[in-house]
């Protein structure tokens, strides 16, 4: 792998394959090693498709007054969204209210079609960390949420693939400007990340990197211009981003 | 150009490159043409993103009861969904009645962000036409329309790009089992092509070969399997596809 150590004594190891091509795959090493604090990471990778699942932890879809769905709620983000981590989410001037939502992103390594739960997992490359930015407003209301989620810069995205990772029980935290905010545990999916690959998978074909969002649990909020807001996740590190105006 | 002729004298050329590349921008042809009606067309790109309106004919909007949107409705569609002129719109076994959409897409040539309306048609490289197809109560039963329109084979995409071609005003027609259902007029649309494309890339960056589909007129209805639709935009031929099951 690519990142080496824990706590505050990351390193990194440069990669010297061509970010256009696919280093994720088989990189080829350079040899140098960086503190993670010395470097810029990139967006690990473009996503050709980013599927989402919308209400997906119960304590979230009751902090907005809706109902536990019966089945999972799919939704697209354009992959145009997508920025790196410390790259500005740039709020629009025509919302009024722009909120973070931390999310488990799963990258999908074989993909397929009608992939069954039970080896839904050996279907995957791996995992990183996704804020699901959203205009609360525009989500409100235009009934459909492409507007409202779909905005440049509105899907962050790293900090980096981790591929050997336990999905199911890990917690997943959100702060703004350091204040505590989101704090669950991917336990408490309503759909575990093998029954929403094979959801679905059931619809359309997933693709190599293609990524599904799998919801975000309670204690959303919105971001203004010149705060910060980060996402942790165990096991996968923490997702940084400032917050701007277009 | 690959197609010449008029009516049922339509020849086509046959393109030397690779189809993975890019023969749409600059193609090299072999020199040999062939009738129309002796090839089988492939679909003519793959859109990096679909992105599609909805309710923009105001008779179809009250067809389902729904009123006219004070702004556009912005969906997408992946485009794992897409298919070419001929092949088989697959029905799901988990929906009960799946339509048809006769939509006009635009196809992004140079593209890019906050493009004002005023310039927006030099962004276009051309025109097809898409088949936007819907299981109609999965997108009543969802709230979100992803699922609903987001099955493999539910985007027919084609049968070519027409680089030169006023889109304001042209008859746009659907027929099932030859038979007429959707017959209207471009012109109908509440928000023109400009209008869309200066919309929708305020929100988002319009890529090369993204497609922008810009709504459905009155008349859609199910289909079944062994059945044929076929959508014919005047100046921009005939796209046809059976009906069949997964």
């Amino acid at each position: 792998g690519a990142v080496h150590g824990d706590g505050d004594d990351l390193t990194v190891a440069e990669i010297a394959n061509d970010p256009n091509t696919t280093p994720w795959t088989d990189p080829t090493f350079t040899g140098t090693t960086w503190p993670l604090n010395e470097v810029r990471l990139l967006t690990p990778f473009l996503p050709p498709k980013i599927v989402c699942i919308g209400r997906n932890y119960a304590e979230h879809a009751e902090e907005f007054g809706n109902a536990v769905p019966d089945a999972p709620i799919l939704f697209l983000k354009p992959n145009t969204a997508v920025i790196g981590p410390g790259a500005e989410i740039k709020l629009p001037a025509d919302s009024t209210r722009v909120d973070f939502e931390a999310e488990l992103a799963v990258v999908i390594g074989s993909g397929g079609r009608d992939i069954p739960a039970e080896r839904a997992l050996s279907s995957v490359l791996g995992y990183t960390i996704a804020n699901d930015v959203t205009a609360r407003d525009q989500q409100e209301a235009d009934g459909q949420w492409t507007r409202a989620k779909g905005h440049d810069t509105f899907c962050p995205l790293g900090p980096w693939i981790e591929t050997v990772f336990d999905p199911s029980d890990v917690a997943i935290r959100s702060t703004l400007d350091g204040q505590p905010r989101q704090d669950s545990r991917t336990s408490l999916m309503i759909n575990d990340v093998p029954a929403l690959i094979e959801y679905v998978s059931a619809v359309m074909t997933l693709r190599p990197l293609d990524i599904i969002l799998t919801g975000t649990p309670a204690g959303v909020g919105p971001m203004t211009p010149g705060q910060t807001v980060s996402i942790t996740i165990e096991g996968l590190g923490t997702l940084t981003n400032p917050v701007g105006r277009r």
